[in-house]
């Protein structure tokens, strides 16, 4: 097949024109003289010392010593502020507050970096919580160092309880660069938009979305595949901002591949979802939703040898 | 545990020698004396060139100026042409055309490379349409520019739309090899052959699947989680070439974890299918497929109590 | 909403001396004056190379000639035994057998090292039959070739099977890093404790799950997205070593999102499970489970309008 096309050949002049031309008529997907840009490299060395900052000890190479602690951290914090400010400087440069002039981005950038730095000791007592939920619920974890060490979950929660620091303060473009970081390297895709309770686990991580609006409340656990997602509607960017993913009670369970839609939707404390299942309408506390049994077709494939290539 | 076992010590040389037997025993997993493959990180380095090359202005590190614009483009274009011809050579070289010597095989590499960098253009205008549909479609989004920079989607579909290029040309090999890539990075599974129109978005894209033989209209919306499937049938390679995943029409929303299956199955424009639905047949336009809703069982955990453990 | 909020200023010595006290109040999540943990950077590059000794010509940057084999083999393993033994024995020293002294630990190192890396060439003789289920299951397959280059399911079945042999001499948080290492790079999460028969082949990987007690027997075929897990019992650490995860049959496949729960659930051989199935009970062999085709409701949107944003 391939010896069948005569193709046109392109000189490296011509391909160079070709896609100046492609980038003077196709707009939206260049950014030739536009602002800065938040980095995604630099961003993502930011998160790696965050993490290092929030769990002492477990990412680095060598054993931390206790006489050593205040120095590594000091160094760390002096590093993570510059960096941070500026990618923060350049995301307000990019989609400043109404009103404000560049003195002011500058002086933003300087006040935000500082309360979410700040906010560090309080991500860290949720975080404990995550991991001795982690712990608790999964017999196949030998210690939390293990989890810390080992499972996706702790990095993606992580980077999303210090992302949703950024959010609430208004920062543009960072907080999803950072979630998404995590995303791509545990399959857990949290909008740091969202609010998270503690004691929060979710086991195996891919797959699981949890959008912009959501709300989950205290001990809940959840598996792979889950989605708390909003409905896709007509309106779409007219709805930013309303309430579009559902609301979750505390102790709540559920298992995997279920998907739960709607701003409305309130899944009430104390209930399990089953596997798989497809939730739009809000549940009172101590629910039990699961598959109807009788939705399920068992039959021996000896007596149906005939409709096996066709029902499968 | 650990301690009552009494392994064999075995020396380096042992080890050697018992892995070189292996060698010699276990075919197919071994390539040794083999053709030159198509280098995995060579590769790599070509895709991220290429995004450079499509989305100019966001991928790199500083801001670029018009004026440099050119400049940056043409090295861009030498250094990705050279190199994508070398891997080009090396898989015509594994796998030759019906005939072809090998003077054919470089002058083959050289005119498809010629060819598809040609395409750069074209394929920048259905990339346009895409990042308009993830915008228009996420309330979540800020702008077009958030969605370059963030989202894994337009990674992953701007990889396909390229590598579709190389697989339209036959060229073996590195087409998955370059999807495989961007699976990795994004959860986001889309053969090279499939064939997607226009304004076409995967919302979080991790474990969405879309098969060799899809065919995809326009302005089609998927969650997570999606497949476009073959059936699994005893044909195994025979079934090489035939159409064995679904047809798609325009204007199709697809919801979470659905699975449609099988090359004879078309979805009419206009439809929405429910998530975690299992398709197996063709449907009219403007249709919505959902779970019945009394395929689910809900119940109040108060009163079984009893059953709680056994249930889930 | 940005401009409107007055954060603390803190220095860095503010921010430091307030991130110590944390690290002095909250427990559990840091890793300070503690033993040696193994490097996850260390076990990715052992696990680099046991890919390259496992699939010889594949993975470097160069075609491996017969002559240098022997030499390539030696270096290869050496470099791997010292690393490996290294890590083993930071493993063994965090979480030691009952009663073993330093010394123990050090000559058990050396031991399970040894016996884990005779264990290559049977390793080596599984993969060959994966391989070959791969190719003769995925029509899209060029060749085993094309398989151990692109497919992220040879890559993701390797670890598994090599960290089992860790995991069945008693290595602790070895095992579970290298198949976290493998669930990053192919979203396919394989517990190393998982006893796998030969002929296994999961198509896309993404978000497909398996227990650290699941058995599965020869030939058996898994899409993206299933899970065989554990019953999420308020047992938690209560049920460590426990049979929690499924049992599979020879010949079975399992599609796309399907969940099969619980310890004592077996999958009798010879069966197909649909795709999005949540099957807690056992099944007898050459059995096909499926959904009710009648639990999905199909209805034209054309005499749904009003309904339409209601239900999805």
């Amino acid at each position: 097949m391939a010896t069948s096309i005569t193709p046109p050949r392109a000189s490296i002049d011509e391909l160079t024109h070709s896609l100046l031309a492609s980038y003077r008529a196709i707009g939206g997907i260049n950014h030739v003289d536009g602002k800065s840009l938040p980095s995604k490299a630099a961003i993502g060395g930011v998160i790696q010392s965050i993490l290092r900052l929030l769990f002492p000890g477990f990412l680095g190479d060598h054993v931390v010593r206790s006489g050593e602690l205040e120095v590594e951290t000091r160094a760390l914090l002096a590093s993570v502020q510059s960096q941070l400010e500026r990618e923060i400087r350049h995301s307000f440069e990019y989609a400043p507050p109404d009103g404000a002039t560049r003195e002011d981005l500058g002086r933003l950038a300087e006040d935000v970096t500082a309360a979410t730095l700040a906010e560090l000791s309080r991500v860290r007592e949720l975080l404990q919580t995550d991991a001795e939920a982690a712990f608790a619920g999964d017999p196949a974890a030998l210690s939390t160092d293990e989890i810390i060490v080992a499972y996706p979950f702790i990095e993606a929660i992580a980077v999303q309880r210090f992302a949703h620091e950024l959010y609430r303060r208004g920062v543009p473009l960072i907080p999803r660069i950072m979630t998404e970081w995590a995303h791509a390297r545990t399959g857990l895709d949290i909008h740091p938009g969202a609010e998270i309770g503690s004691h929060f686990f979710v086991d195996h991580c891919t797959g699981t979305v949890i959008g912009e609006t959501a709300v989950i409340g205290n001990h809940v656990k959840m598996y792979q595949g889950v989605g708390l997602v909003a409905r896709s509607l007509s309106g779409g960017q007219a709805l930013r901002g309303k309430k579009r993913h559902p609301t979750i009670g505390d102790r709540v369970t559920i298992y995997a591949n279920a998907t739960i839609v709607g701003g409305e939707t309130v899944v009430g404390s104390g209930s399990t979802i089953g596997a798989s299942v497809f939730l739009m309408q809000s549940i009172p506390p101590d629910s039990l939703v699961v598959y109807e049994p009788s939705g399920i077709r068992m039959m021996s494939k000896v007596r149906t040898e005939a409709m096996l290539d066709f029902q499968i």
